[in-house]
């Protein structure tokens, strides 16, 4: 989306006068962090040689080191300086958290709520970001299934947070492209078909899965080799 | 959405005193806003009185009377005062300017450009709002058709909040009930299919449409009545 970022030129002496007389410190203080709800699919080591790798869905929480809310666990986020627009501040964000950069993000939806921190009024522009877990360097961060991160008190009114972006995803995951963005680039479809149960919390059946995605994926010609179980296709995202 | 408003209650000694000597006023002020895109509505009188009265989708619209972008044309909006949530802002807004209350609300997106604002940095969350014309009392703003509102240049980046408010309403309007909040309790199938030619831009087929439509809406056994034009009948929403 575009941005306005070009300085606004006065129109007149007296609008000059009015903006140079401005005083923002006149208003009671408001700051504004931005939250990020980072979403991740994380291959477990199959304990059966037979089997492919599983896969869960995951989130990214960090321990929190500082008042208020110290050893809690929270979603990683940060202030919004002066300089900075809301999208820089979740890149700086994530690449300190993760290592990666233009990473897929896209807004949540912004919580205003009066007393959600203790330090002062603070609202949050809350954004989901899919990375495909393989390439990040997670660094001051943890991954928890969803499952259990839903379990967890988290400080101030994240877990608010997750549950809405878990609904935001699992309401798209079926009419957009938004899954790829967890995807390494090369899958097979029951790997697919497992991060789709996974968000949307349901078994599906393979052939109605293969249907659904057929129009958004592409056949390589190659085959996963894996002495213990059969090959399978290997896919791209068209 | 359940927001967070409870008081926090610090968990030790040394935390009710970092608490205590945190000083807001040590960052740089950053300000919040709430902007509304009101569409609405409006009957248009029939010059011909064979005709059913036509509609257009408008826009609500304020004049600045003051500086920066005085006599510019703007959204209706405000800022978020310390006691406010977005939700409590953006209906004091509202009610001011509509004379309604409980008016159907979505948060549309934040925007956080740097310099979009001349006094400070000032960031907004818009909201898109639908209102049942016919029951406001507008009060110090004009309703603007929406080619004719995307041909002004309104004040901040509020063409470019309007462009998006579209966009979302265009991308859901056969996919939810939203457009319902625009209509009048009563309608005639063909008022209905109006509003959504306005939405989408573009004329529908009578017979398709009435099939998109069919779940949502319920025949009231009532006519219209006028001496001009055929009777049709008069639906309600499901």
């Amino acid at each position: 989306m575009n941005i306005t970022n070009k300085k606004y030129e006065a129109r007149s002496k007296e609008e000059q006068q009015f903006l140079d007389n401005y005083n923002p410190g006149e208003y009671a203080p408001i700051a504004v962090t931005v939250d990020a709800v980072v979403f991740g699919v994380i291959k477990n080591a199959s304990d059966n040689y037979r089997k492919l790798d599983s896969q869960s869905l995951k989130i990214l929480l960090i321990k929190r080191d500082e008042y208020p809310y110290k050893n809690w666990y929270t979603l990683p986020g940060g202030f919004v300086s002066p300089e900075e627009t809301l999208e820089d501040t979740l890149e700086r964000t994530l690449e300190s958290k993760t290592g990666l950069k233009e990473i897929y993000s896209e807004q949540l939806y912004t919580f205003g709520g009066i007393n959600r921190d203790p330090r002062m009024r603070i609202i949050s522009c809350a954004y989901i970001s899919l990375i495909d877990a393989g390439k990040a360097r997670i660094n001051g961060a943890e991954w928890f299934d969803i499952e259990e991160a839903k379990k967890i008190t988290l400080a101030f009114d994240h877990n608010l947070i997750i549950e809405e972006a878990i609904k935001r995803i699992r309401g798209k995951i079926n009419y957009t492209d938004i899954v790829f963005n967890m995807m390494p680039t090369e899958f097979t479809i029951s790997q697919l078909q497992e991060v789709y149960e996974i968000i949307l919390g349901e078994k599906l059946l393979a052939p109605a899965f293969r249907r659904t995605i057929a129009d958004k994926i592409v056949d390589t010609g190659k085959m996963t080799s894996n002495a213990g179980h059969r090959p399978s296709r290997i896919f791209i995202r068209k």
